[in-house]
């Protein structure tokens, strides 16, 4: 992967703050990387009209627009739950390898294994780059990261597509920021895609979620005091919480960060399982943590880019209560409270580790 | 898949009760499709006297030794972690091919895709059966299985490789004696490979191991009134925790039985993990059940297989007087105490629906 794409990201009909998780994250922390967004249900309006962020990114209606402002490179944009390529893109993929650009994809479907669009990137001597496949060589955990120095900070989070990596991202910057030395561990194709490395733990042979996560966790610990792994899932998410439950396993963090939307009542396109109450979360992860290595949850990161100022600013205030622990929405305001938790708490770690 | 298999077993250096699954239960439940064992550490004993079941199924030595008793396939017959091909077999395995024999494997590596071993199925006009190769269609989970009208009990367990398919086989065999529709999902490839189908959860991509439990759990339900789930791994196996609640969670069980060996007191390969007592386990189930449909325990499965008799008798009321449950193990004493529970909460649970 090399940092000079210009992206023409695909994110049809889909392109807003919280439909087109790939394509607003990219647009987010990478936006010299974005020549445009194609959405013909948006075209004219420019990216920060529509995310609030993102400048005067165009948002085209074609292919054929979006060819005109020199693209390199294709981005697959959204994230369907199931990772099928959306069929009425294939023609467009096809078309965009044979004249040479790259394709990048986070789909479950492997773009590279399809023959028909892996015979097009030859014609067109274009590259493929499925972020989602995993290494060949994965393993099962062993528990290794039991022996890691650094202090390892996961998101856990009420629901998906709530703000897990944006946390993260957010207090790498700000951790940063504050001279810390510190590693961003992404676990999927998002992440992966903006960080230039990672494994998408959703996507491994499930033997191997914890084994993915020990990896990932290890290499990003090398060279930082502070490690912040991407979470995934949800804890009762009826389809990702063994993607959820092997990442907390594998990667054995000392601590949680707990993400939630205030907004959202039950879980995404599940609507018979209501969210409970973010102090339920926080047992639950207590339980579920501590036969292996009890690790507190230590702050709470809300998304509240759904909500006027007011019940943004009572959002916190509530989570606060509940929790008894910092909690802001690190995008939206400062995230220091967050990043001040998780210094503290890696302080009081390693004077405990040298007292011993 | 048919059942006029005579396999020969490889278990070379693990025969025993606890240290090769597939090889045990095969012997176990269908002892007329095994010609031989092959495991040279244990040459001319019977699978009786290793084992303590299997009658006089003759160990042998050798590959030679064991061609002489005239099997027709080749089962490998240990699970090992990770699932590779233990690499000292490869050439026993492309001589077998070559000489006609088919191969049956559970291993994660799939013996088909190897090009070694795949042309010496050519040449020797032999098959291969990965058994935890998974369905090519799996998608995400829907919880469908909430509208399942029969009661669905997954067995849970304090460990792998502790009992958690015996006990639901056990019971299979129980309840239909006792007059009960009874379908058993096999979620792992000893599980498939005794009941002629199902799919190995442990092998799917780590997004789709609730759609898989789903498809299972909706497919065994078509002609039974009550469903038994093969459980996998443990809630607390660092490893493999992910794939037991993406089970918990796609399979949506109306009641859970726990499985556990008494003189287990860490998990094995992982002794860093303790096995907290069996009422924590309880409060574990219903704390990652409850969210999404809250699933008792309704009996405990002990594994006493090692233990002497009254140390045995002692750990089954100790499981009771833990748990308020009825305890026993379904392998060595009558499995009836555990088949009563699940026939009395299936009553209550039907008549129940029936009254609303």
């Amino acid at each position: 992967m090399s940092a000079s794409e210009r992206f023409l990201i695909l994110a049809e009909g889909q392109l807003g703050p919280h439909s087109s998780k790939t394509a607003s994250a990219c647009i987010r922390y990478t936006p010299e990387r974005v020549a445009a967004v194609l959405d013909s249900t948006k075209a004219g309006r420019t990216a920060q009209d529509v995310l609030g962020f993102g400048g005067d990114i165009p948002i085209v209606a074609s292919l054929q627009q979006g060819l005109a402002l020199r693209p390199n490179a294709i981005l697959i944009g959204i994230a369907p739950a199931g990772g099928k390529l959306p069929t009425e893109w294939r023609d467009l993929l096809v078309t965009s390898l044979e004249k040479g650009l790259d394709v990048w994809s986070g789909l479950h479907f492997f773009i590279a294994d399809d023959p028909e669009l892996a015979a097009a990137a030859e014609r067109g001597r274009s590259r493929i780059f499925d972020l989602r496949r995993p290494p060949a060589d994965l393993d099962v955990s062993t528990g290794k990261t039991r022996d890691i120095d650094a202090t390892v900070v996961l998101t856990v989070g009420t629901d998906c597509n709530i703000g897990k990596m944006t946390a993260q991202l957010q207090l790498r910057d700000v951790l940063k920021l504050r001279g810390n030395r510190v590693a961003f561990a992404a676990t999927g194709q998002t992440g992966i895609l903006i960080e230039g490395w990672g494994i998408s733990v959703d996507a491994v042979v499930a033997d191997f979620i914890g084994g993915a996560a020990e990896r990932l966790t290890l290499q990003a610990a090398q060279d930082a005091d502070i490690v912040l792994v991407e979470g995934q899932g949800s804890i009762i998410h009826p389809s990702f919480s063994g993607v959820t439950v092997g990442l907390i396993h594998g990667t054995l963090p000392h601590a949680f960060v707990l993400c939630a939307q205030p907004s959202r009542t039950k879980i995404r396109n599940r609507e018979w399982v209501p969210i409970p109450p973010l102090d339920e979360f926080v047992r639950m992860h207590d339980t579920i943590a501590a036969p292996l290595r009890p690790a507190p949850t230590i702050a709470v990161a809300l998304n509240t880019s759904d909500l006027p100022e007011n019940e943004a600013r009572e959002a916190i205030r509530e989570a606060e209560r509940l929790t008894g622990l910092p909690a802001t929405d690190p995008v939206r305001y400062d995230a220091s409270p967050i990043a001040e938790a998780i210094e503290a708490f890696h302080r009081s770690r390693t004077s405990l580790a040298a007292a011993v």
